[in-house]
């Protein structure tokens, strides 16, 4: 929690100009991601709303879309500000809405997908292919610009980050991490991988947890503990904590952007610490927990039952649009609450108030090459195999232990990626067991726990690494 | 961590005549789980220990059997002293040989499996058979009398406890989790479960997380991280944790005896408060982290390398001891060492003093009903099929959800069991979308953590249980 200083600093971080400039880009995120879920034509809302302009089966995850957007737009920032390296894995990949709105907005989407243009015909079909037959997925996918990590099955976010942040010294990955998917044992288990990233060799890992309260129809677990119970349990896994809560927009953008900026301060220091200084404690990396409510900004009421902040705003909040001609209405004054008018030009191009914190070229999230492997992969130096064959002369004759000599190759190939650290062996503590352990005269095991006298292979910058999960080492 | 007043108690808890009670049915223990690990005869010693005494291979996990005995020992004293009906759930199924041995000795073993009797020729038998062609597997396995979780896959014990002690009020279900195991997303999701746990209708989970340095060849991560740090996961998780430390038996006998006491002091009171005081604020339950050498009281060193206490102790920590006379000569100083003359008599039956802490009948935890399924199943009230057909007067004219009408079904058996209690729905957060949601009708939703006024459905004796880990689902 912050000190009475802290929360000095989160009053006045923000400028009013650039407190206008991420309002006005996550009010755009917001409407696209509305757009998607309800309209199939008219998407500046140039016209008064009619049932012919809704689509005609309504899908779409609206709960989440508003918290992702805001992450995303405070990204934004801290990259431009910082010319920071990033990605991000959107744990709750079913606000594809709001992925795909941010990278419409930064323009990626375009560069990828040319008849999506960035303007109001693009927008037209930005919004009716969403979940639609021959259209994109409602969740975040690979065709999705910037995306390593599908939303589909939950509960692999946080691995696959620390997976992109390994051997990748200069990159910062955010990773937000739904109340759902936090209840899951992938998740749970990986909150440790913290004891196996070396702040010289690797990237930083930055966990968003964002509570808003429910998973599907019941409400979160990690979201209805007590404070200091929350905030323990994250000590407890080796963060430090950085609590963002609220509903009212201004508020919360002032807190999210001074804790985004305390956030990578604090990862700084661990790694001038780490990389300049020598030291070598295990940093306490830190983390965001963002309360914000389930489906913010949507209709707050439906029907006389509370919406907004519930379980309720999950999937769609409004449903039967066409044939319900108060709800057509509702839809068209939360719609008409971004007031898309000062959003987008005549044109429908987003202004350039909305673009302002938009970083350039591979800086955005959508563009980053560490999430197009085809930029970056190169080929194993990988010896020839017959170095390694086993000579038979007669059948039967010769007795060999198959794991052992394969590991003759994997030591030549760790070996010759010493420098250019590109080649890891991950396992659920088998390697030796596995007669691997040759391995081992090629790195160590990567550790950045306590250490005794008596341990053998460990060492911080290891890439043999064990942890008795196997969903952890999938990721 | 005890207070200086709590560290007094530590020291006086237990007269010296028990403490030596103790001290010999876990020196017992210890030496049927070492002997069943290498001796094919002469299982008393009453020779000098010789090559063909020895197993032709050696199998078996001697690293976690001490702890494991330990835990025995002294859940055998509080059972006995407080007439508790108690289960354990052994999370390191894989000492086999602790477990085994501790049903030899309650006698549980004999009665399930007489030709296996409390003496001499039963020991050897015991021993014989352990992991040996037509014997019994070196896991804790079905056949074990009291066990009722499978010592294969690792990540399911405190699931599989709080399985077993839901709708059972008057059921203590102990669960040594070891921390291998610890690390495993099954496991890491299931510490949650106590917010679905109902003081007034369940029965109390004591999870005793055993800190033995190592997994298999590597130091396990929850071991090597500040006490202050795990402390603050084990409360945030919900936990009130009980640190038990050291390498002296008197000392760790002293120490784990009070934390039992303690613990079960706090679950009676919480019980208490929840069913005669009406209180309804989640209770932060118990635990006992445990920390002792890997190994405990095996082999120091072998061949100058240090064993107990590392990773070289997981297995069999003596190996070749039939081709190496030092090895066997080591091998019989340390069974000596437990000074078997003193714990059985002449016949190999063990001695009143090492019984002494055995608790009588249906107390044993080798012995207990609720291990033993067929002893407490009876047939659920199922209503006839035939009330919930649905009628087809012809074809493709009648349209029908399937779930929806197996709902029907599942909440007539959830109503008919209101009072006995002994039918649950479980589920990954999926019951109203796959259309189930007339279960409430009959009950609701289990739920301890926090409440809000605008939740439906929620209730604190539920048997709906919603949770996003599919893991702790299938627990």
């Amino acid at each position: 929690m912050p000190t009475p200083q802290e929360k000095a600093t989160v009053a006045s971080v923000l400028a009013p100009e650039e407190l206008g400039e991420l309002q006005a880009h996550w009010r755009a995120a917001n409407y696209l991601a509305a757009g998607q879920i309800y309209l199939r034509a008219n998407p500046l809302l140039q016209e008064p709303l009619r049932p012919d302009h809704i689509k005609p089966r309504l899908l779409g995850h609206w709960g989440t879309s508003p918290g992702l957007n805001l992450v995303h737009t405070h990204l934004n920032r801290v990259i431009k500000a910082r010319g920071l390296d990033a990605l991000c894995v959107w744990g709750p990949g079913h606000g594809g809405p709001a992925v795909l709105a941010n990278s419409w907005l930064d323009g990626t989407y375009t560069e990828t997908y040319p008849d999506v243009s960035r303007d109001g015909a693009g927008m037209a079909e930005l919004f009716r292919q969403f979940s639609f037959p021959g259209g994109v997925p409602s969740h975040v996918a690979p065709e999705t610009p910037g995306s390593i990590h599908e939303g589909g099955e939950l509960g692999y976010s946080l691995a696959h980050a620390y997976g992109a942040a390994f051997d990748n010294p200069g990159l910062l990955v955010a990773c937000v991490i739904g109340d759902g998917e936090a209840e899951t044992g992938p998740l749970a288990a990986s909150w440790h991988a913290d004891k196996f990233l070396d702040p010289v060799h690797d990237g930083a890992v930055l966990p968003i947890l964002h509570l808003n309260g429910y998973k599907i129809a019941n409400p979160a677990v990690l979201a209805r503990i007590p404070e200091d119970e929350l905030d323990a349990l994250l000590r407890g896994v080796g963060h430090e904590p950085i609590h963002v809560t609220g509903d009212d927009p201004e508020t919360v953008h002032r807190a999210m952007a001074a804790a985004m900026d305390r956030a990578l301060d604090r990862i700084a220091r661990a790694q001038r610490r780490a990389r300049k200084e020598g030291a070598t404690d295990r940093p306490r990396w830190p983390m965001i927990v963002l309360r914000t409510p389930k489906g913010w900004t949507g209709p707050h009421e439906v029907d006389g039952r509370p919406v907004e902040g519930t379980w309720r705003a999950h999937q769609v909040p409004l449903s039967d649009v066409r044939e319900d001609v108060g709800h057509l209405r509702q839809l068209e004054a939360w719609l008409r609450s971004y007031r898309p008018e000062e959003l987008f030009d005549a044109e429908g191009r987003p202004r350039p108030e909305v673009l302002a914190c938009v970083p350039d070229g591979n800086r955005r999230l959508g563009a980053s090459p560490h999430a197009n492997g085809g930029l970056l992969v190169r080929d194993l130096p990988i010896p020839p195999l017959e170095r390694h064959a086993v000579r038979v002369d007669a059948p039967g004759k010769e007795l060999h232990e198959p794991t052992r000599v394969l590991c003759g190759l994997l030591e030549r190939v760790m070996a010759a990626t010493a420098g250019r650290r590109d080649f890891r062996v991950v396992g659920p503590d088998e390697t030796a067991s596995n007669r691997l352990e040759a391995l081992y005269e090629a790195t160590g095991k990567a550790w950045q726990a306590e250490f005794l006298a008596s341990d053998e292979h460990l060492s911080r910058d290891g890439r043999v690494m064990e942890v008795l999960s196997e969903h952890l080492c999938q990721g």
